[in-house]
């Protein structure tokens, strides 16, 4: 498969991520995370996010939400999310699995949960027949491609730290959200009040590596017990802080994430320009593009001609996800396709 | 650090499977295990264990050997297992948390355990207070450098199957077993009658890949959940399918171990040469030498010389492992440094 | 407290059971279920169920759902309940929690959910990234008071099974239900396909005491682990199966379900004479009457009267339970408060 | 079966608890444990323990022993205990399984451990692979019906908070330990330094009830949580809390262990007169005699005629519990029974 707009997990490894997986192997280093370049992620941990920033890196998304939660809460408390949060919908059920905790999750509005929703959450509070909401939980940038703004977000953490919750982001594509917002990665993060984040890598150009990065002072302790136990512990672990060092030393999480977003842009502006009477279902503020076309057979023969995922099976909703090597070329032959179906 | 006896999991990636991990490198594929590379894997579990094995890559050993336990046991279940196991000591009481059931041990000799001693654990069966035992489960080779024979591991098995419980390999280390015993991979599991096997690779090797293997027809039913709910479905799995498809296509497994071993004997033998009087605690039969060092500071002087792990610090007891990196003239160095210090 | 309508749990214990329970109390006796009562309650569970019932004695409501989900499905899987279900709202999560089984809410129409909402879960069927439905599970009678027909269940336990799904009742209420409907227990589980059944005691004149009963032949197998694992395994276990002995041997489930249903029609056709504009919300199919009042300021001087609990602080609504104890007289009395106060 | 010397958990109710159950069951009571009994019970656990005391009523022993280590541990923390602990033997694994924690074991000599057993498993700290020990457990009294003095206590508490463990006490049979060494309950939890306690009345005359109790202060925050999670929180609460009050008002307690304890010294003092050869295994010190028959022959013989458990069938030895209904007579027949045999 030569390119596709299916997931930017599609998308293979940075050349400079390659490369710096490949500099990484040379004769021996302490496994486990005692190695060189375990001490260079934790400083650009550091660097990104502010001196209190600790991160640990882990294998998958999946394991970073589910450590993040486990580390934080008690099995009695809940999870407050949206109902297309990749933790509710997508990670089979490993965040209740894992840590016993319930999810409770609201309507969102464009992939966005507001305070005020969260705030139904809460009337059972002190009463021992329920969960007990301990953590808010959003994605960013969302499921559906949209970006919380920053006030947004700060209204969130606001209501959460009022309401004795952790604010949890999972920043599976935050570097998106950011490069779309253009503010820094901090700026999106600790400075907002977020206590935890699950930060993303694999889908801006990692071969495989995320972080779980612990924002508030002190919320890191023993948080090393936790990663073990849930078997995320990578032996050789220069090889996975290597791409994590790629990623945040430079800008290449910057060039990356800016990439996939205006290839969406630019596959949103071709739509709009050939197909105006196409749907575009959600505002297109990173690398996502939902459109809904006219019937699920067309919706069938473009994914054969280029595999996708159909998003709604019933409405016909496609799901067009961009990605740091995704070339402008490749979308005008998209929207050739697409044109031949229409 | 160059070269070192810590660890076969200090040692990098082997050149070919770096090269198979840059070959996988090219365009778009299928997320989640669903590329061509993913496709070779499962047919080189075929090739190497017979038409009914199916393999599910994993991030880690541990991940292997919980995956397998949650998978075929219910939580008031317990696996009888050594008292060295890697699943009792090293991995933070990962299989009791994520199965819930309870590991029972053995006390091992020279890490290996005999049907007479299992038979003990027995005597509560049927008992609504007690664990009820349902796996069997050792490591070939062992924690201590040995290795089962053949014919150990088939009493094992029918020890196992007699009382029906799973039998279980820890195979973190198993290319070395079957090296060492001259034998195929084939004819150490299914051919055994393994029913599940937690398969290494990292420490022989590869960058960070494990499998579990399922060996007894229709096991596998239903495992794709278990391996997503436990955090280890890689999203581009094509990186972690094809550093298997290169241990295993060729003779690459075979090459490694059998050289790993060699070290291993090439240390022992130069021990006994030089030191006939240094207590060399178990066989010599894969890739790990254990010696008692005449005081704690000579063992301590060597360490900061070369880096090791103590494996009993009252008793000075130091693990030497070799890898597939290990060259013959850092043995020869390290023997001088010995020399330097008894 | 003399009496209320907070809830059937708030009555005391009926005079046959606690004679029951003192009859018990001669001598020693075999301790953890292998005692006499226990084998008449084995026998009244066969009479009332018919011959292939199993059941087991838990210590209350919540235990027999989660013990229930546990013994028959995996981590993994899912239940689909309505969102009024007391295993989402009142068990704390440890639905979840206890088995790491996800639930699946639909929203009920009158606490009553059917197959067509539950339909709609099942489109994740065989992905790995979303939980797998393994069991539908009703509440008969449910959480707002009104009862399943015998044909929406039968059309709910041939949904589940054409769909691979075990079919559980919580019943908390299923002797209410059954008298309601004018069948026996056996109607309206064995006969109609429940799989698994939690037997409700503790709200129909029992002291504590209930049971989860396995309909479908040979799905008991084991279970004896289970219960204990999660200890629900009395010691003196005579004292609990004489309560259920007592319950289900004679007609005393009958009566004290006719009685407690009866005192609710009582309550309904006295609000519907005496406050004809006053909403009633839901049929009155059982013990409960769920009734909004002018304000809530009513409801709380009500309130400090007659102890109840509020279930809708917003709309002011009250629910009225009766119970095996409710006397006519009581009904009047409140009647004549709430005269006073509208 | 009139009397025998199984277990104390054979022996039926004690008539002043049966008559406090009787007494509670009057009208209508708030669930879940708002009732007056409840309120008596807090004061009683005061009155007994001090006044930073906080008891929590749960159904049976296991669930006071597992809500005592889930609330106080993480899954990634062990716990030290005998390896003859009902934790670790004879709980189906709840603890492991419910909590996620690991248990460590000791060698008890005559059913205690010591600090300097202890020792040996805090070697791992801070290891990352290691489970961490996070709490030290011991029966009292043991499960061989011996008693840790009170020095023995002082010292196992000083090690475990010097060595930052919670120290626990499973006291399913604390109030025959008090009896024996002639201290009050206080004098051997509270005023020793213990953290939590497992009260034990089922087998000291309750017909099922025992309570977590929390000494240390501050530790009982958010427990309501934990004890309705793991299915716990009784709604006829009233009814469990009238049993624990009628064994803690008075002197209740003391008198039912007072007289376990003589009549085991009794049968203890008769074997030794009659069979002055026949070993006793171990110091009789509380309501257990542990003794060695002739051959498992003799000892299935006497079990017909009186039922008890065996200990160990190999070596043909006996486990002979006295409880608070134990007479003397019964004490004479059954030497008398022995006489025929030997």
């Amino acid at each position: 498969m030569k390119s596709s707009f299916a997931s930017d997990n599609f998308a293979g490894v940075h050349p400079e991520v390659m490369s710096a997986i490949q500099k990484a192997n040379v004769g021996h280093a302490l496994a486990y995370g005692a190695d060189p370049w375990t001490e260079k992620f934790n400083h650009a941990i550091q660097q990104t996010f502010g001196p209190s920033a600790v991160g640990f890196v882990v294998f998958n998304g999946t394991a970073a939400n589910v450590c993040s939660i486990q580390h934080v809460l008690s099995s009695w408390q809940a999870v407050i999310c949206s109902s297309c949060a990749h933790i509710w919908t997508d990670e089979c059920g490993a965040p209740q699995s894992a840590t016993g905790c319930t999810l409770l999750t609201a309507e969102a509005d464009r992939g966005k949960i507001t305070p005020q929703q969260c705030e139904a959450f809460l009337h059972g509070k002190g009463f021992q027949h329920h969960v007990q909401p301990g953590m808010l939980s959003i994605t960013q940038s969302t499921e559906l491609g949209t970006v919380y703004t920053v006030d947004e977000m700060k209204k969130l953490a606001q209501f959460a730290h009022k309401n004795d919750l952790f604010f949890h982001v999972d920043g599976a594509r935050l570097c998106n959200a950011a490069a779309s917002l253009g503010v820094s990665l901090k700026a999106l993060t600790t400075e907002i009040g977020v206590d935890v984040l699950s930060l993303g890598g694999t889908k801006i150009g990692l071969m495989g590596a995320e972080a779980v990065v612990f924002l508030k002072e002190g919320l890191a302790k023993d948080f090393q017990y936790v990663r073990k136990q849930q078997m995320q512990l990578g032996s050789k672990m220069r090889f996975l802080s290597a791409q994590m060092v790629a990623l945040l030393e430079g800008d290449l999480w910057l060039r990356n994430a800016s990439h996939a977003n205006a290839m969406a842009k630019l596959l949103e502006a071709q739509l709009r320009r050939h197909f105006p009477h196409l749907p575009i279902l959600y505002p297109v503020q990173s690398n996502a593009v939902f459109v809904q076309l006219p019937s699920i057979d067309v919706l069938e023969k473009l994914q054969k001609k280029s595999f996708f995922w159909v998003w709604d099976h019933e409405k016909a909703v496609a799901r067009w996800m961009t990605s740091w090597d995704t070339e402008p070329a490749f979308v005008e032959s998209f929207i050739e396709e697409l044109k031949c179906m229409i």
